[in-house]
């Protein structure tokens, strides 16, 4: 269960995470088995278009994902990346992303989850612009070797 | 082939990625088919573990696969992501990560690109660290739609 | 839109996969952006501890998949695969496997899917076992190259 | 390392496949670390253009790559996939088709892995037709879930 406890753990988490400070990512929400988070659309996240690019989707939702992995792992646990795949559906314009990720199935070692991308207007409407499935892995505190843990 | 002019427009486009300074990476290499990038590891792209962040090798990896698909377009071409997977092999620790993207198959409208991800530490010792596979797509300049273009 | 015609269309392009009869794999539904494909888990479709094998489920989810794609797509045009992923969430054993594909994105060229892989036991419950997701591509009749078409 | 034993061991493991057998699949070659499979391309494993379905390709593939894996593991582990991706580069047509698989990061848990497909005409010429990426896990014999073991 996501308790008081558990969203500190991962708000405590997060504030580590010193490229989600570079990319401006904020924390919209965490219960058990999903985590949204949101980004402003710069200058400073752009690809040669002025959309934003693909990494900075990519890396609101890998971090949402993860954390929507993280929220059901028991205390002492941390959080990797095994794997993540991220199709593109739309250009990733106008005021900010938002990445929804959720846990598609938990286990002891591997977490499969998915995350929606979505892009919000001036107005607030929103548009799906990315979608993206992967692997999480649980890992012990000080972990170092995503492999051979 | 990779021409100077085609070095060049790449070293343009480039130059409009917004993301790319944001995270200090340069272009190491453009020939045909290939492109090689860099990045410092620092705090400002690091995950909660202090290694870089699954999103910035990411990052390093599309845009680096992204630029040796677009070295085979025509001139007048642009490049967009269509989809890409990324496999974490080991932790992305060490003072830079270095992204070569290969293409596997160009065709006129789609092209099949790999990415290796090597982390070196100060002694230039490599490891490789991040597996890259992926779609890009070839759009006219001013595109703005991925998927109804 | 679906209709009578494109649910035939379907049909009949399904009678042509060679694959899906070899597999024993039958149509369950189609609607405008979704299909529904089946099939039985028997020792001809095996991996090595009993369990269907991931290129079984991996063949329906494609198929289901591509016809999702295919009944948006106007008359005239087929679909390929231009690339596909799939995760494992269970061990696919039971007594048959339901693959539902689903459009998430639909574009002139390229048509961005998903498809859940679920294992149905004799009592008729349902576990997913499978989480699909790829993109298809519009191809006109008559088509013989993937990338350059 | 293989030794005669690995090669039994893996030789053993296919021919309980019960899809392998269905699909005709032989085992070319299995070295440390490395294994080739090689399927015919009949009417029995095609898609509606009449080239070899995209589950045929990754069906091969997949096992490929499985077996490369488990050429690694200690005696008494099995293997199972976690995710795998393929992009198709070309129409898999031709006689045969060979998927190569090798291992990219080899854990105690996790290995990366990558197969290519290629398809061969009847002169023996052949071209690559599919990339594919992916994840294999260590289990024991016995095992019966992929995600909680």
């Amino acid at each position: 269960m996501s308790t008081p406890d558990n969203s500190a753990r991962i708000a405590e988490n997060f504030a580590r995470q010193g490229l989600m400070q570079t990319l401006g990512v904020s924390i919209e929400e965490v219960s058990p088995g999903r985590c949204v988070l949101s980004m402003p659309i710069t200058p400073a996240v752009s690809q040669q278009q002025g959309f934003a690019h693909a990494g900075a989707g990519f890396s609101l939702a890998d971090s949402a994902a993860g954390y929507a992995a993280l929220s059901l792992m028991p205390d002492g646990a941390d959080v990797v990346s095994v794997e993540v795949k991220m199709n593109m559906l739309r250009p990733m314009v106008g005021t900010r992303l938002i990445a929804t990720g959720t846990v598609l199935r938990a286990g002891r070692q591997i977490t499969v989850v998915r995350a929606d991308i979505e892009a919000e207007d001036a107005a607030g409407n929103r548009k799906l612009v990315g979608a993206v499935q992967g692997t999480m892995m649980a890992v012990q505190a000080g972990f170092r070797d995503v492999v051979n843990s």
